[in-house]
């Protein structure tokens, strides 16, 4: 069976420097953001996932899918946010699905004043530093190791 | 300044497609590690990082720069490691570079136990899913993201 495979020590010592190096650019990411706008990384992908909907609000359980998390960790992170006043949940209108979770006046606010800076270190450490070509690759590879999934 | 430009908006896409498609790699990486050995991806880095040096032992400050970690949430995380018998920490030796930490027999077990799984995983979620070319191609990529850096 080809799932039983090993990777050889060349394909190990890629993929290990590929993801150091992926985790060095989402720290430096990270710790703009928190110098820049004051939000985490994670403070950030739960604002954007809110933003990207009409109406500004999803499901927790939907919001847990869109950035990935188990629903426990997002329930606690939610928290958090909640009492800085970024999101508000409305548990009233809690099904099977969770709360509706709302992108409140400040929480939009935060996030747009945030994505400018963001933005720019986003295409100083990852944009800027490939090619073209090299931009395409990395979409191939994407495509690749998604259609395995 | 080319440091002040943004992203367009399929490089954008790209970044997001690639960093979403890697979280999901490594999220299910961490599941199936945490199911089939017991330890979290972060155990796995430390207990990687000190099998890596000879005599199994590195100062923390050390075991922080090798796994990208702050000082202070891998303090904590080596005190959970640390009950569960998986490390072992020389306080006496503390000097500014930190206490010395040191595999545990225990540690290097569990080590051993969870690295030919994890080792098939990492094959099955990213070596298979790529050609030769492709693989090529994320070795260059790593490359140029880090010369940037």
């Amino acid at each position: 069976m080809a799932e039983r495979r090993m990777p050889t020590a060349p394909q190990l010592r890629i993929w290990r420097d590929f993801i150091e190096t992926v985790a060095d650019i989402q720290g430096e990411l990270g710790r703009r953001l928190q110098d820049e706008s004051g939000l985490s990384a994670a403070d950030y992908s739960v604002l954007l996932a809110l933003s990207d909907e009409s109406g500004h609000e999803l499901r927790s359980s939907e919001l847990a899918l869109a950035i990935g998390w188990e629903r426990s960790r997002l329930s606690h992170h939610l928290g958090r946010m909640e009492r800085r006043g970024l999101i508000r949940r409305d548990d009233c209108a809690t099904d099977n699905r969770g709360a509706v979770i709302v992108l409140t006046e400040e929480g939009s606010t935060a996030f747009r004043r945030s994505n400018v800076p963001h933005l720019r270190a986003i295409h100083e450490l990852f944009v800027q530093r490939l090619d073209d070509e090299q931009l395409q690759m990395v979409d191939e590879i994407t495509r690749a190791l998604k259609t395995g999934a």
